[in-house]
């Protein structure tokens, strides 16, 4: 890909995200891309044949990644990671536009299969953690590395989205405690 | 209120549940609610003042209620409820809907406020079945009841709209041995 095609195509994925963290999903439209982005709307086509593809390519790299931290225990290593968890839900911009995309998934199996995708890159670092405990022997070997992800998990993205409740210090250390003791 | 104003004002609200349930909370206009319930817009508007009323009201009855179990254990009610819960997330229609509401709440704070009501309704089964688990001794009198309805209720919300997994009995089970033991 030349340079030339490289920077346009960034600019449209930039004004895409622009869009989506302003509007929504229902809220891009490729003119209101075009217009932003000063990308001609013939060449965004080019480049994504639909509006659904652009904004797949925008919505595949939202989102906080986390690093597996490795402080040595699971316990450590959880606490770590939902800590990091609460405060990106407390903060990141991208929160507020999640429900909107896995909306769109409601109505469009390929937007479906893109955030399951971009859900696991969300769970892996909590899933790597809790094979980990398993290979230390602090969680037994048949431990379904899923299910306990998503109790931790589970339980910050439900007060987040659905019980609309402030996500505390000592709410996540409850859920930690429930979880892994 | 005369029969006749309730009978349109049932109808405008069906049309609007309809609605919803076809194409998301973005979906819904007044327009199309009056072609469809019959009853003229200047009437609708005069009854909700705003789209964002009527979708409130419609909004406010969806879900499928839940009693709470009393089956003499914690186990046994969290397992009845968390089962019930299952079931309705596998397959009752509005839970396809449920996202798009969650996600007008986050640029619409009455909205937002809506539908943290229509959360507590969700949860108070799960809180009653808690406390009584606790007044039982079967849990510590200082149990956050709160964050311990969250670790029951988030994995099965994660799991049906985020992880896009299947909620088999065995996940539910699981989340059930986790978090009540």
């Amino acid at each position: 890909m030349d340079e030339r095609v490289r920077r346009s195509r960034a600019a449209v994925l930039a004004a895409t995200s622009d869009l989506l963290f302003e509007r929504g999903y229902s809220g891009v439209s490729v003119d209101e891309v075009a217009r932003r982005s000063g990308v001609a709307k013939t060449t965004i086509y080019r480049h994504w044949p639909s509006r659904t593809d652009l904004l797949r390519d925008a919505c595949a790299n939202i989102g906080t990644p986390q690093t597996t931290p490795d402080l040595g225990s699971l316990r450590a290593d959880i606490a770590a990671l939902m800590g990091a968890l609460a405060e990106a839900l407390t903060t990141a911009r991208w929160t507020a536009v999640l429900p909107s995309i896995v909306d769109a998934g409601e109505r469009d199996p390929d937007m479906a299969e893109m955030y399951r995708r971009l859900q696991q890159g969300y769970s892996a670092p909590f899933e790597a953690a809790i094979r980990r405990g398993i290979a230390r022997g602090e969680l037994p070997a048949d431990t379904d590395v899923a299910a306990l992800a998503a109790a931790l998990i589970g339980p910050l993205f439900f007060r987040r989205w659905f019980a609309r409740e402030p996500l505390t210090d000592g709410f996540v250390r409850e859920i930690v405690r429930i979880v892994v003791g």
